[in-house]
């Protein structure tokens, strides 16, 4: 039966799996993201993380019909490479993954994505209905969006389609998001930028509290744990609902998606502060195809089950890719 | 040489055009869209203009290849009819497009589209470059958008991908929308609703102008005549600026298009107090892909010709079809 491989390139750690058309995890090894000192201690770090798992799953890498990664970015996708990526340190400018890879597995069907679009490709293929139409968003220290629409995931001419934690949600700009914009959906919502933003809250309103706004320490999981004791950390995760509605219904109306699946620390550990409201508030801002809005199927792994579906079905996540695969 | 037919079905006019691969009018005819009694009068319209513009053109309606529609909405684009249409009367329920027209060219190549969808598959055919990615936008009596992304015309699950005017950019929600929802685009920038905007921003602060704010024919048009010597005006004018720009830094991080076309009356009529400001504020709005913005190249023709376009090209309004298509 065939085999393919799925990488989750993340910043701080790197993980493969070996999977064939029925099995998830025949093998699998994880490793830390090297640090440095250039981009190609990276690479060798994937490659290497490939090599364990095929070892662990008793097949060689030669073997792989394709392999899919999910990965930070930014990505030049028509090189296979990521460029200066964000979250790395500066002495990393730059990471060959598509070519190093083709190599190894003597495929040329290896399939790089950004991690959001990971994410859509592993949620249409693990979703019973298998949709043509769907997104999945992460609400993590960033957020972004991967999008399928009739049955293809965008790119976009530039690659960037669903960027959408960089669009703006607030006239007024009060907040300033880490690109350099004023008023993106980014700056109010992520998991970064939380604390930030109820430091601003608090200084434009007379607010009593008990959180540690005023500590180092302070972060978006001590507004989550205030909720409900404290008048203004309810305050803030009600804002935070209502940015969260806009940014998800400006999806639903610019994609027409049959559902809409949300992971990231963020949505995953606050499902009924983060995900509830914004599934309440779809009918009263959204005027047709009003989106199911669902929480990750795949939870943590959902990058890496992504990047395994993408290798199993052309890059595309459609199951139907799978059986024509595999007869 | 193969001849092929557009038609622009708006609520006061239907057109129908036949060209061919070089020619982009062969024939024409023009007539008012009947008011009913019911749908199958403004069938037999559409069919009628396509007969007289044939007719003009020299040939029969079993000779075109193939027949493309921009339409008024709401379509069922599976059914290839239009439902309970927003801008006819109400005795008029459903409106058969797609299944007449087979009968009448005795071909299935019939291309059924709501009318910004057909604006970017003409914006795509007319443009030299031919792009991918681009969006279409019309700011008229509504707000809508057709898109291509990646070469692929999105339509969504239910059809309604690109149905921007209905994207919550005011969370205020100051203005009710025409669909009964708070803070749509639309409810702020349509040419139906700038005059229902300028008499609330005039309620809610102190202004001096002389707008005839409540003349029964206080329009659109007023405003902008009014640009430069009233202050209120301007500051609508400011204040649609900034709607629109919201709105149009949603699309480009939505989609990551190359450029976006702007077309409508309202646009079309005021591009230096409509478009300009817009094109202005996106450098510092997108952080990725600023898109090039620009008026519509196809005037007040953009749904007809899109219309034929999409006939000679199989419905993408990729050039590369019309080659193959008359080779």
């Amino acid at each position: 039966m065939a085999v393919f491989a799925g990488v989750d390139l993340g910043a701080t750690y790197v993980r493969a799996v070996i999977g064939d058309a029925e099995h998830d995890e025949l093998g699998m090894h994880k490793r830390p993201t090297p640090q440095g000192p250039s981009g190609i201690e990276v690479t060798e770090a994937v490659l290497s993380a490939i090599r364990r798992a095929c070892e662990e799953a008793g097949v060689d890498p030669t073997d792989l019909e394709g392999v899919g990664i999910g990965s930070i970015g930014p990505l030049d996708l028509a090189e296979g490479v990521i460029e200066n990526p964000a979250n790395l340190p500066d002495s990393i400018d730059r990471i060959p993954l598509t070519g190093p890879i083709e190599n190894l597995a003597e495929t040329n069907r290896v399939y790089l994505h950004n991690d959001a679009v990971a994410g859509v490709i592993g949620e249409r293929f693990y979703s019973d209905r298998n949709p043509d139409n769907m997104a999945y968003l992460t609400i993590s220290t960033g957020i972004g969006a991967g999008v399928c629409v009739d049955g293809t995931v965008l790119h976009g001419w530039d690659g960037n389609a669903g960027e959408v934690g960089h669009q703006t949600i607030d006239p007024d700009g009060v907040m300033t998001c880490g690109c350099g914009r004023d008023g993106h959906w980014e700056a109010y919502c992520s998991g970064d930028n939380i604390p930030r933003y109820a430091r601003t809250l608090f200084e434009r309103e007379d607010w009593e509290t008990d959180l540690p706004l005023h500590s180092d320490d302070f972060s978006a999981v001590d507004v989550f744990e205030f909720a409900g004791d404290d008048a203004f950390a309810d305050y803030i995760i009600n804002r935070i609902a209502l940015w969260n509605s806009i940014g998800v219904s400006s999806m639903a109306t610019a994609y027409a998606p049959l559902v809409i699946y949300i992971g990231g620390a963020v949505a995953i550990n606050n499902p009924e502060l983060v995900v509830d409201p914004i599934r309440q508030k779809m009918d009263e801002m959204v005027f047709v195809n009003v989106p199911e809005i669902e929480i990750t199927q795949l939870g943590d792994d959902v990058v890496l089950k992504g990047a395994l579906a993408s290798a199993r079905t052309g890059g595309t996540g459609d199951r139907k890719e799978l059986d024509s695969a595999t007869v």
